[in-house]
């Protein structure tokens, strides 16, 4: 039986990037902000200066030195074996986040294949089976199903359209369990 | 009624990377190759020398410095209203090529938004209703009208699960015309 497609999407998802925003804020403001602090609001909204935050995502090393988010790492291994996998990432907005995307999955995923990455702009053209992804504008567009990843800013959503999915040990749960790959 | 969704490549339909391949290796070994050689060749195999010219699509430069293939700025233009259009390059083997395609396409072709811009390892996830290409690897695993770019390549090939346009001029009468956008 062939596998089933998934696609696994890169910030708040595989990449700390809510820690980063924190880190760099507190870098350049002294300001320490906490998870708290943020939930239910777009992440750069949710802190006092949020050109700041943007000008983040532009500047070179934002992306490359993002943390891992805990679990990713072992279940996407796993999952790996099992499904059809791809890592799609919105990147293009920020033009020198390609290749810093590219160097973090071949440092922290090396067993992901160059095969495996999409970058791109819109996700509207990918189809597959399951998509694990923390942003509706990505999901809605998606033929399969839908799995939110639950992040700071995307707190309050609460829709029966999609599956939400707390952190990667309810991935495992769900996709390596519960959906038994006969 | 929705714009139906046309997924274009860009090595060998935009970007006339047979002519670059000719020029650098020019450059490198004094030998100037014509088209009429290449003709049902695999790019590399059909050179005297398939290590070098391997090794031009790891050299910076070789992409972004890859001139425009004919037509191809004014019927994309076009497209570009009539279509919800996407340029998909496969440039993952060629981590280099990730910034040297995005300036690319900002330079020759300003009119495309990053949103429509995905550069990934596969194709196999991208669906829409017509994929213009040189490869039939990627064809291969389209969904929608399948539209084999001529190139020196895939000249052999005479199967009826593809259409062949030779040119953009053929494209925009394909496309524009008996394809009437009612």
């Amino acid at each position: 039986m062939a596998k089933k497609r998934l696609i696994i999407d890169m910030d708040h998802v595989m990449a700390d990037i809510t820690s980063q925003y924190i880190k760099w804020f507190k870098e350049a403001t002294g300001i320490e902000m906490q998870r708290q602090d943020l939930l239910g609001k777009p992440e750069d909204q949710a802190f006092p200066d949020p050109q700041l935050v943007r000008k983040f995502l532009h500047t070179p090393g934002f992306f490359r030195s993002a943390p891992v988010i805990a679990g990713s790492q072992e279940v996407i291994r796993e999952l790996n074996d099992s499904y059809d996998l791809f890592i799609v990432s919105a990147a293009m907005e920020f033009p020198q986040s390609l290749s810093e995307k590219f160097e973090w999955l071949q440092e922290h995923f090396p067993f992901i294949h160059w095969q495996q990455v999409i970058l791109c702009g819109s996700k509207r053209p990918i189809s597959g089976d399951f998509m694990i992804d923390d942003h509706l504008k990505n999901l809605d567009h998606f033929n399969g199903e839908k799995l939110l990843f639950s992040a700071t800013h995307n707190s309050d959503i609460d829709n029966s359209a999609y599956t939400r999915v707390n952190n990667w040990d309810e991935v495992r749960r769900l996709l390596l369990q519960l959906h038994a790959l006969a």
